[in-house]
Formats: C-alpha cells, sequence, structure tokens
C-alpha cells in the first residue's frame, strides 16, 4: 500500500478572523509545496472547524499516517492538556484514528518553538515598523 | 548622534514557563546575530517582565528609535486593543517613549504572520513526528 502523509494543522482559534486567515495561509503554503501531502486544519477556540470535524476531512483521502502538528509558538494547556484529550494520545504523543473505516497512526508533533527563522522573521517585523 | 535601534519583544506570557522561553530565546538570536541591536522582552499576561518593566530596561542604552514587535503568530485582541493603548500609540501605530529623559521615536510592527518559513517549519515538525 502506498504510503500517504496527513498533516493534522492545529490552530488556537480566535474570535476576530486573523488567526484562522493565518494558519489556513500556513497550511495551504505547505499543501502547494507538497502536493502529496494531504493538510487538513482544525482550531481550539471560537474558529471553526474544530479538531473533530479536521479528522473527518481526512476521509477519502487515503491518508494512512496523519502527524498532529500545534501551530502554535510555544507549549500550553491546549498543547499539553487539551489536544492530547482530544486525540486521546498516549504518553508518547502516539494514537490512532479511524478514517474510512481504517485505524491509522497518529503522532503528535511539537509546536514551532524557538527557531532562528522564527528571529529572523521578528527581526524582518522590526525593520519594516522603522 | 549615532542611531541605535531597540526591539520590544512583545509575548503573550503563560502561566507555564514555555510561552516566556521561547520568546526569551527567540529574542536572544536576534541580539547575538545583530549585536548593534538592543532588544528586551516583555508580557502580556502571568509571565514577566511587563511591557513597562521592559521599556525601563532600555535605560542606560542609547537607544534612539525602538520598534514594539509582537511575537504572535497572528493579530488578536491583546494586538488590536491592549498593546496599543498600553504603548498610547497613534492610529498609524506611532508613539513615543521617555528613555532617560529623552522622547524617541516607538513605531509597531505586525505580529509574524503566514510567512512560507513558517509553513516550511511546520511542515519540518511533522515529520520529526512521523
Amino acid at each position: 500500500m502506498t504510503e500517504r502523509i496527513g498533516i493534522l494543522a492545529i490552530g488556537h482559534g480566535s474570535k476576530l478572523p486573523y488567526n484562522k486567515e493565518v494558519v489556513t495561509q500556513i497550511a495551504d503554503y505547505i499543501a502547494q509545496k507538497h502536493t502529496n501531502v494531504v493538510v487538513r486544519t482544525g482550531f481550539m477556540e471560537n474558529s471553526e472547524p474544530t479538531l473533530e470535524e479536521a479528522i473527518e476531512g481526512f476521509s477519502g483521502t487515503g491518508v494512512t499516517k496523519v502527524a498532529a502538528v500545534p501551530v502554535f509558538l510555544a507549549s500550553g494547556v491546549h498543547i499539553t492538556k487539551d489536544i492530547p484529550e482530544i486525540l486521546s494520545l498516549d504518553e508518547n504523543g502516539c494514537g490512532t484514528l479511524e478514517i474510512d473505516g481504517k485505524t491509522i497512526p497518529l503522532c503528535y508533533a511539537k509546536p514551532l518553538g524557538a527557531d532562528e527563522l522564527i528571529a529572523d522573521l521578528v527581526f524582518k517585523r522590526a525593520q519594516e515598523a522603522l
């Protein structure tokens, strides 16, 4: 069976539209660059789709493995507690999804963290403002 | 007078240590790479220093201009409302700071936003997990 990777990009969500816009655009960039990867977005608060709806969105895509990636700068309560509960992850951040009647592995990724790429982007934003 | 740029890196803050750790590390990367720039961090919630304390931290550094950069993925209420109020910014995102008895310009930068660099980082986090 051909392996087909899914990415569940998890956003914080917001009452304002900006978080959803940014997370969706990031997901679109990934999908455009990696055309064999299936990318879906889900949100923790106020924005839709929810995580559950996002997971349903993998139906019919043939994904054989999914990485759940928090599109958050840093870890926090959503990442340490809420998302693992919703996704029924074990202590190692592993779980399964039922997609089209098949059980496939689900792996939990780390948030963005303090990468030098982000430092460069913060510096660029400062230069743009000055 | 020699120009000396300051960057006020504004983090969300959290009851957990991770947001402060990430924002502080990002600020350290900028300071290491741009040694003529003065970088200070301040937080909106739960973490210290506050924005006010961070601004006091520019005292004695000789900064002549400061960019306030929200180290947030996307805009939200802190960015559209709270930070402009605390920094007394005008409609164009401009203001001033009083540092060592001098009035210097303060410019408000955009948050990170949906940059392709971040999409690449999300994809890398997915690969690490799979």
